[in-house]
């Protein structure tokens, strides 16, 4: 059972400090349908900031309780995955709530090299078990040493044609959960 | 050789009828890293309204020439990629000037249910000749039917793991690149 994460604290900008990154409109919009689509429990965006999640509490309203949800009904659908939590250990205890196992921790990065699962690894694990994982994903320049170092694995990076790796996060988390849930 | 395009006219709108949609800043900046990503030699834009295209423009010289340039060199790169354009016959009029060849055009759509060719079919025939095609996504509710049947191929649709399936185009482009390209 696969849950995913957007981390905004902490991560890198791109001095190489660690920070608190904001909440993006579009990728909650974004993020939200390809969660729905891909068919997983619940998607998580991470912020420490009470102004921040209080915000993204305001957009989600909008489109599952307000004017949106009758707009727009798929999106209204899509938003009813997304939670906002003030930090990691909130989600896995949550997820260890609901589930009775607190979800083993991948960690997504383009600069990860070394001690790497594939996506084809995670793929036959996910159907192995019915254990939750939580797959993180950062913003800004990424996610800081102390999430990678505490994860239980580090998934490999997307590689590009060439040496270019600068995708958005919103097209990263598209290709990854494609290539591991293999719909 | 892959080129990409999003089109903004002809498409449907929510009531089915066919309208203009307005460039996103989004879409050019996630697509256009994507482009970079996959090695394509070019994205375009396509929107027949001139006040569309000049605030497109003043985005990308950001960029490309602007304080955006040295703000961000990874951006510079993706940005030179794309370009603007008030229709589609002129897209294939530019590439077929560069290629000696006048593309060959192919539709996507998440409603394409007949006479479509497969990831795999499409990945092979790019493989087995240097012409170029041409990819088309649309915007607001999709693709209009005269640019559908003009098409020289449709694109299988992105099946979700469920009947939904409203991704935005910003994912879907990212996943049938992935699929098609196979890097």
């Amino acid at each position: 059972m696969l849950y995913i994460a957007l981390l905004h604290y902490p991560v890198y900008n791109k001095e190489g400090k660690v920070v608190t990154t904001a909440i993006a409109n579009m990728d909650i919009h974004d993020i939200s349908r390809l969660a729905r689509t891909y068919g997983l429990p619940g998607y998580y965006v991470i912020n420490p900031v009470p102004a921040q999640r209080d915000l993204a509490w305001e957009i989600i309203d909008h489109w599952r309780q307000g004017y949106g949800a009758t707009y727009n009904k798929s999106r209204k659908e899509a938003f009813e995955l997304v939670k906002i939590k003030a930090s990691l250990d909130e989600v896995k205890e949550e997820i260890a709530k609901q589930c009775g196992h607190t979800p083993k921790t991948i960690v997504t990065s383009a600069n990860l090299k070394e001690g790497c699962i594939t996506f084809d690894a995670l793929n036959i694990m996910l159907k192995s078990n019915n254990l939750p994982y939580l797959l993180i994903f950062g913003t800004g320049s990424g996610i800081a040493d102390e999430v990678i170092k505490n994860a239980d694995y580090r998934l490999e990076p997307i590689k590009g044609d060439g040496k270019y790796n600068h995708l958005a996060v919103r097209s990263a988390v598209a290709i990854v959960l494609d290539r591991v849930l293999k719909i």
